[in-house]
């Protein structure tokens, strides 16, 4: 039995999928053998590579001039290779907008290529925001201006891009990508780990501009170096094959079944609107940590009055199998992640919840 | 309809294996969601890591002394990671044994990151054997002694350990690790990227010894330093959460199934016997490519007369439902790779196609 499994990833996979999955693992059609089974290099996976590189750029409008690629390492390694890529070599140094946990972890890595500058830090706010293009400037010798367009742990988000002076916009996008159209030309560099909205756990999307990809030198690490990606079309070496033909997958089921990026996006501003709703009607039963206008749309992040309820919740939470709804150890209370594939029916279900456990147990 | 797949990799799984992975896709049980979904701190993950661990230590009798490690970016990555630990900052240089084209990769990473001396490099002999421990030294300044005990593409394989000197004997497995007994503490460290005995592409296992998870500079990209990964137990980011369940699916059934890795090794013997008897009893139509004493337990590699039986060999072999047969597109001709889930029945096939086509294509 399946529980409503709010994870902040791994992550609830659309249904659809999983089964599709299930029916074909142990042949896929026409392979004779498993997916997981196939070698990178024959016909059926190459289809499966094709396929998931023209869904994302279908999905996203990705415009000519960038190439998609599927690595592994997760957005840690990112975090390590988009400096020793982008920022090595360059005259000025990269700018790193600080909203929350995995910005300053992406810092600190880049920090240990080059010269960084931190134009705006949320440090002073707790991480409850993002910043106004008003509130920091880039100067104009900027490598890159580097940002993370969803902290799941802070639970704050970017709802348009920020301001990057006329510097390669970088985006950690791990935790918000594919929940909403994006205008990709005004990224040098998109990435995002799979295993939140696009795929398991075990694969990460990268994104990035021609220039861009020539800017790493020939010395790199050659698993670090983007170029040696583009040049072997994400088979430098044998990519994760089984994570890629998921990705796939969940790229078919957002074109065919959502509709696309623009119906995807609906359905998850109303998912995030029946919680936020009860957080904001439950007279400060649920504290919820972002600023309204920062909040997002995919990680709820809300706290109880007191440790004894929240251990409460949890155990009611979990009777009615909604699962997974612990905040990350580092914060505490509770966070609701509701990716893409969350159906709606979970969000009610969570939404009743919380309104019938706030009734019960206010003072 | 399933085929017999003898791809180099990622390569032919335990249908058993890919039975159970099929029956719990939707819903792992007690996990109420399926594994691809499941966060990598909650309890059934934990437990699905614990157990790949404890079962690799006992398929292999790793000692105490020696971590187990589930990372990302294959066998090219740790072409980089290995130098970057334990080669940067020590005094002496490294020593690689060259016996094929993954050594040689492995060998074109190092010399970035320090001194690197070669002892012993099959080049004169096109590849086709390894050495013997009489035909190279390694000087007492030795940072490490590395070498790839099966190369793939050359269908070369050490049998035992080659001599290392006093220093550590660090290995690439990648394509016959879980394939006979090992002795671990004959080895600095052990890798083995999985798509071919042990799971699927995505996973690379490593086994090193306390004392070089030490040699790690700090100022290493965070995702790079072994240290990082021995702290957060393989938690260090998320983890490739599928295929660590698949390889501790293979891991139990090499343990219960197959009984071991004795009983594997006394399998894996017999069926590459029953191949290169087909190349040696065949008067010269099939030529194999290493010498007989180096020929590898997992590759069979093998050239027909000509290019035009070559074609028709394949086309014949696809026909009963044999399929990829072909070597390396380096170096062309066939490779049947025989990993521990090749059924026997497979190569008795293969076998049985090979005299067939012999007996009616021979001059």
């Amino acid at each position: 039995m399946r529980d409503y499994n709010f994870s902040a990833g791994p992550a609830v996979l659309p249904l659809p999928v999983l089964e599709r999955a299930q029916a074909e693992m142990l042949c896929l059609p026409g392979a004779g053998a498993s997916v997981l089974e196939i070698s990178h290099r024959g016909k059926p996976f190459m289809a499966i590579l094709e396929s998931a590189k023209q869904n994302l750029k279908e999905l996203l409008g990705i415009p000519d001039g960038y190439q998609t690629l599927f690595l592994q390492g997760g957005s840690r390694l990112q975090f390590s290779m988009v400096p020793m890529n982008l920022l090595r070599g360059q005259t000025g140094p990269a700018d790193y907008l600080l909203t929350g946990a995995w910005g300053k972890a992406a810092y600190a890595e880049a920090v240990k290529e080059g010269e960084v500058r931190v134009p705006w830090d949320g440090k002073q706010f707790s991480y409850d925001r993002t910043p106004a293009d008003s509130d920091y400037s880039i100067g104009s010798d900027s490598a890159y201006v580097y940002f993370t367009s969803n902290e799941t742990i802070e639970g704050v988000q970017f709802h348009e891009e920020p301001a990057a002076g006329g510097a390669p916009l970088i985006c950690d996008a791990s935790s918000d990508f594919l929940h909403r159209p994006l205008d990709i030309s005004r990224y040098g560099m998109i990435y995002a780990c799979a295993q939140k909205n696009a795929g398991p756990a075990g694969v990460t999307i990268v994104i990035i501009r021609d220039d861009l990809v020539e800017r790493g030198a020939k010395s790199l690490p050659g698993y670090l170096n983007y170029k040696n990606h583009v040049d072997g079309d994400s088979m430098y070496n044998t990519p994760p094959t089984f994570a890629i033909y998921l990705v796939d997958l969940i790229a078919q089921w957002l074109l065919k079944d959502i509709g696309g990026l623009d119906a995807m996006y609906k359905t998850n501003q109303e998912k995030a609107k029946m919680l936020y709703d009860v957080i904001d009607g439950s007279n400060g039963f649920y504290q919820g940590h972002a600023q309204r206008e920062c909040r997002s749309v995919m990680n709820v992040t809300f706290r109880l009055p007191n440790e004894e309820l929240e251990k409460k919740f949890n155990a009611e939470a979990s009777q009615q199998r909604l699962t997974s709804l612990k905040g990350h150890r580092s914060v505490g209370g509770f966070r609701a992640s509701i990716y893409n594939a969350m159906p709606r029916e979970g969000v009610v279900a969570l939404r009743d919840f919380m309104q019938d456990f706030a009734k019960q147990n206010q003072a």
